[in-house]
């Protein structure tokens, strides 16, 4: 690892990630950790300072004699721009480069009303948090979108609730508004890079999932983001529940897990129950005010979405499983539901050191994740290196 | 692309690696390329010659005049021994640093025998090998093993079918007889990692079925082998076929794939319809021999192992899946039943470019990745650099 330091370190960006630590260095422990020359760190240290990137940081006073001259990342120096959009709802933030929330709304929306409406709900959004947010240049707009998205150009691909967004150029539209490179994925990769940053930097390989009207997953896999040939991994609604209920599935077939296990499977059986219910906030909320037949049909769904996740744990070995998404707050019913199928399915060796535990980041997830893959993306050395000298 | 090769490029593994791709380049070329001064590249010449890792190659003439002092990597310089241990057979070769098979030899053996049995006569089968294969120092040694390892320190983990190999150290017991490191993983990651690096370098998600008496795969996620968080990854044998049959699996849980779709499940199949068959070999050879029970027993196999597999495309979106293993020498059976489950239940998005094929490196994928495994360690910079000035 030193040695890959030692590799690296000449690069201004390899400079400001050893720094991103948050601890503060002087110039003769940074020459110690990178085995670089004076010259190179005074000269890096400079376009990173120059850039505003990097400040001088002499809080400590505990030498008591002349200060020894630290150096530090300065999260603050750019802003992101930040958005999970969801069928009827976004959350819309704003937040410095360690991914700090400054500002953040929540806004209705119809995913249906297209990506010109929509976007432009966005930027409006975005103008107004920015008001508040100090003056800091925009470093990068991220956007999470629920569907499908060909995650090189920014794409939607094939979303099947997204009339009128399939193929359209969100970078092309949003970039010009800030003049910053726009970054767009599916919400549920978000959520998960989210997770990962946030609340588990340790767990490499992770299955983030989220349940609501419609049943998806994230996977980081060797600590990044696995988002599949089409940008289509973790579709996790569409598998076919282990001697599961025939139901017909809005992709046509029968057994999908989101025609037997997603909110509205949920509210039409309340309602096969006697129960009204037709939304998943509606199954949510009846849970929460203790309607026993509701918690047993949740409970239920938290078994067949469990179903499914073992194949899943089977082939891809996490060491966590994240349950978010709306029907996670419903409290302890649905989890218990996916750990009593996942760890008697699954084999003793792929469930030894397994935690299932519901959303941390919960709500803000998808936007801390959205904020992440910009700061990552600005931060990189393909990025960085060619605008510093 | 430039500027990360401008960063890394001042090492001397980074240099090899640009030389890796077999191209001589002279050093005003390398200098071209990397960006690096004069000095820096003639002194990382002078270290990989004096290795013997780097050679001249004047073999262009077309010029006419003086030569112009062409450099490039010798993958002979190393040998690499690198073995398939099967549950009842071996595949043993040395090849040189860009996997290149120098010779190779198929061994009986009974995996029960346990660690110290097998590891030795893997050891005397290197030994003979190498009396054939040339002087050149041997840079490590690579084995997959048929069950579960902790690739990080080379133990296998809890495996299922290897009495007395749980635990095992098989670096420490295999390292001293040739000084060299050794490398451990599971036989179907590996199978997986000869697949990707020989055959198929373009698909960066990929999963390889290995279909014999146990059914497993490997999986390739952004270029790099997904091992799982305990080197489980993969365990496809033990997930539940979707509306499957309730066959009783050795793992203590029905309706396992394996013990739907696995060699010896085959067999009592065929049996139950009056024809002979003990092993998966002798399935395979029913079927060759135009055995039509066989053939019908085997597409229903591959289409159950179809029904499974398209539940981890949806999750993992490959763009390529590769069948091998003994059942797939049975023909085009297997396979046509896994096209036909996995086309009918995935999504489209997921199907769109996705190839099911027959496995191409064969018999000897497992042997190739384990030699890529050990040259890709010992020709990166955690390894190399720090053995070259």
């Amino acid at each position: 690892m030193d040695r890959l330091l030692d590799n690296v370190g000449a690069s201004p960006a390899a400079m400001l990630s050893l720094l991103m630590d948050g601890k503060p260095r002087t110039r003769a422990e940074i020459m110690a950790e990178t085995n670089l020359a004076r010259s190179t760190v005074r000269a890096r240290l400079d376009s990173l300072i120059a850039a505003g990137l990097v400040i001088g940081a002499d809080t400590d006073v505990s030498t008591g004699g002349r200060p020894a001259g630290r150096f530090a990342f300065s999260p603050g120096a750019r802003l992101v721009l930040a958005a999970e959009v969801g069928a009827t709802h976004a959350m819309v933030g704003v937040t410095d480069l360690s991914c700090r929330l400054l500002a953040v709304d929540e806004i209705a929306l119809d995913i249906a009303d297209g990506p010109t409406a929509i976007l432009s709900m966005l930027v409006r959004t975005w103008r107004g948090l920015l008001d508040g947010a100090g003056d800091a240049p925009v470093a990068g707009v991220g956007i999470g979108l629920p569907g499908p998205v060909e995650h090189s150009t920014g794409k939607p691909n094939n979303p099947p609730i997204m009339p009128g967004w399939d193929g359209f150029d969100v970078p092309a539209a949003v970039g010009p508004e800030f003049d910053a490179p726009v970054l767009v994925d599916n919400e549920v990769n978000l959520m998960a890079l989210g997770e990962h940053v946030a609340s588990f930097p340790n767990d490499e390989h992770m299955i983030v999932v989220k349940a609501a009207t419609g049943i998806g997953a994230g996977l980081i896999s060797n600590g990044a983001l696995h988002r599949g040939a089409a940008g289509a991994a973790g579709d996790l609604g569409h598998i076919q529940v282990p001697r599961g209920e025939d139901a017909l599935c809005r992709c046509g077939n029968l057994g999908c897990l989101e025609a037997v296990a997603g909110g509205p499977a949920m509210a039409a059986k309340l309602r096969a129950l006697g129960v009204e219910a037709t939304t998943t906030a509606d199954v949510v909320h009846l849970v929460r005010s203790g309607n026993p037949e509701a918690g047993r049909v949740v409970r239920q769904a938290g078994r067949d979405i469990g179903e499914v996740l073992a194949g899943c744990v089977s082939m891809f070995n996490p060491s966590l499983v994240v349950i978010g998404g709306l029907m996670a707050q419903a409290g302890d019913m649905l989890l218990a539901g996916v750990r009593e199928s996942v760890y008697r399915r699954s084999l003793p060796l792929a469930t030894e050191n397994l935690r299932i535990v519901a959303s941390s980041a919960g709500a803000q997830a998808g936007v801390h994740g959205a904020a992440a893959m910009v700061a990552q993306h600005v931060l990189s050395p393909d990025v960085l290196d060619v605008s510093l000298p």
